[in-house]
């Protein structure tokens, strides 16, 4: 058994807020080792772990590749563009074939909502899901509210606004699901196309005002608008999108308080927030990513835990 | 001197029974080794390999990166995609680049039959063939004989039976070789259009029928059909192949003995096998793919032997 | 601060005639550890180093690889093809991202000239340039310098030339003042249309036929032709380029002195030079290869010294 309730990270819904807090605090020691001039610690120097990005991606692999490392991890990468996934192989067969060379983790990316749980089920191996379609992104969530933990003092009680395309957002859906389980408060705000409809059946408050909903919050997750995702159109213009759901600093600096703004990145900058409001105080963007391989190292560390248990050593 | 009859792992053609049983014996003890917990050996440490990749694939590279690996060999890799080979360069221009980087063995991939030879008699390095053209695969060949070893306990003596396209596969010239060397008879079975026709002066038999092939068998190769490698067509249909060459279970059950199956990847489910088939316990394929390691690490480590002793240390 | 007089390694004009020398005596402890059997040293180990690719590339990026796993560096890898800069994010945006993962130092190729510059002054990172558009590509100056140090004893009063496309070369560039700096005449010879007008006023001489420039050197470093680069034709054909600034064995032969010949490579055999040329004791085109390696180690140690005295530790 690994420490956690689960085996396998497959979304933050599966996961308990204890969960959570363990993760948290093995983040906390883990990010004290990044900030020290030697960042490797040998926890991981038995285990296998195998990144299968079947989607692009480059900050999340990095992070993932980077945190494996500095576990003393022994790493292999596979993405889609080389693989036999375009010879016709089944995704079953794919992963079977690499645990079948004896690799104990899968750090999988994958455009199919499910897919991460399909695998759990047939293949015998641990399974962190690094994004499945639209479904969930459970590290980005644990990297997004530790931040939060972290500037804030604590997320119980606060109130977190999350900005954009809600609809098709697997980051939203596991910011939700972890934001709750910590005791804060959600709120969406977007175009309403962009808005799903069973939204407040999941306890989540809708804002069409971006003022308004500013004015409520004391943390914005500005959300990277995904055209590349987008096959029919949700909202006339980004010119328009930017005018209703964009972040300037004239209307940050209007607000009564002081927010804390936050971007899963890649930034279009000028869509989203605008250069002044990324680099300002305001904006916990790069502790984020600093944050991402800490959380990925405690995320891997916990659930490899006992894995040669099972190989009955 | 490496510790093989040569110094390179061009064909089976060229080496010796006495080399193939050494391999396995190897293999044996790196089999053990790879299902420890720590599946690490510090054999290669001194020696850099480069992978080179003329031609897409994932398990080969796969597996021979996690031989390196755990071999704990300096390794570094290069896939035709980025190439200077697109800039115009000479094959052995660029290979010799790469060894003036003092890369002590080359693992090449690459899709003119020939070009392992060739590297062999103009660089001043040992080279495994990963795979040239419709030539020869030696790793594959050897994996695949070990694996029927590992399953009926010899391979002297034993009936295999190599069904589809013989005439392209490299797979399946190696595998003759292989088998033949150690004493196992072999028959081909596929459309006539993809049996060469110098086959029976190897000592192979055709057997058009697969059910008699079959029922003659101890263990039946069932060779992927590669579309990609086919500019003109070889055969009316995939459905008709998969009728008159595919093996499934009613097949499979009607025969008089228990027979083992066997499948390269990656598998075309319903094609050269059915998924009943190849989820059964009659196929040892994710056996081939475990053993493939073992056999890889084996070939590296001996031939390496001896390259610091030609460096004059 | 680093061991040079600059924490970044941008450009050669930048440098000094000291900072070169004491890169070559450190190259020269390299180049004995990269032929001894074991070739790794553990000067790096806590270093984390960032290779950004923002532009194709072979054997630079190998070299650099090479170099910093024979120093024991953690390396990342990030090449545009699976970039975020695709999705509309900027260069320093992309960097800091990965800064904020906390990588010590970066490698980058990138297309625009001015590229490596523009991030030193905004990250929080030692950088080298590896190229960046037709500016300048530093660790191929030093290595061909460096070269000729080891082939001809000094670099002091010797009379170089340079062959080719001198206006979109950030090897002629760099090289120039490389060989200055350390006392070298240097010429340049080719095609008028690949002259650029203000080359004299580096204190370079211009010779536009290549017997009598010939004739004037001790060492012709014969540049690419690099077609992919020009989207405008600079010369009516291959065939032409070849016979005006080609170097064949007859006229090698033909000359009153022996002269050494380089190539940055990839070489396109029959246009620069011809076979029987690259392939003479005349040519160190291999040995340019080799000296990157150390040279490379070289800078990257040097650059990397005090990174964790920055820190405060």
């Amino acid at each position: 058994m690994s420490k956690l309730s689960v085996n396998h990270l497959l979304g933050i819904k599966e996961i308990s807020a204890e969960d959570i807090e363990q993760i948290f605090q093995t983040a906390d020691e883990f990010k004290e080792v990044i900030n020290r001039p030697i960042k490797k610690v040998p926890s991981l120097r038995d285990i296998t772990i195998a990144n299968l990005f079947f989607e692009n991606s480059t900050r999340t692999k990095l992070s993932f590749e980077l945190a494996e490392k500095r576990l003393s991890a022994d790493v292999i990468n596979f993405s889609a563009g080389s693989s036999s996934v375009k010879k016709g192989e089944t995704l079953v067969d794919t992963v079977n074939n690499i645990l079948a060379m004896k690799v104990d983790l899968v750090v999988m990316r994958h455009p199919n909502p499910g897919a991460a749980v399909f695998l759990s089920k047939n293949v015998d191996a641990r399974i962190v899901n690094a994004g499945d379609g639209s479904h969930e992104h459970p590290t980005q969530a644990l990297l997004d509210t530790y931040s939060i933990r972290e500037k804030l003092g604590t997320v119980s009680g606060k109130k977190v606004l999350i900005v954009g395309d809600i609809l098709h957002s697997r980051v939203a859906l596991s910011n939700i699901f972890c934001l709750q389980k910590l005791g804060a408060e959600v709120k969406v705000c977007g175009p309403q196309t962009l808005i799903p409809k069973y939204i407040e059946s999941l306890g989540v408050q809708v804002e069409s005002d971006l003022r308004k909903a500013l004015e409520w919050c004391d943390v914005a997750n500005m959300l990277r608008i995904q055209l590349e995702r987008q096959d029919i159109r949700y909202f006339p213009s980004i010119r328009e999108y930017s005018m209703l759901y964009g972040l300037n600093k004239e209307l940050l600096d209007s607000l009564s308080k002081k927010i804390v703004v936050m971007h899963p990145g890649p930034i279009n900058r000028g869509v989203e927030i605008t250069s002044d409001v990324a680099d300002s105080e305001h904006a916990i963007i790069l502790n984020q990513v600093e944050n991402g391989v800490a959380i990925r190292m405690a995320v891997l560390y916990l659930l490899s835990s006992g894995i040669h248990q099972n190989q009955n050593v």
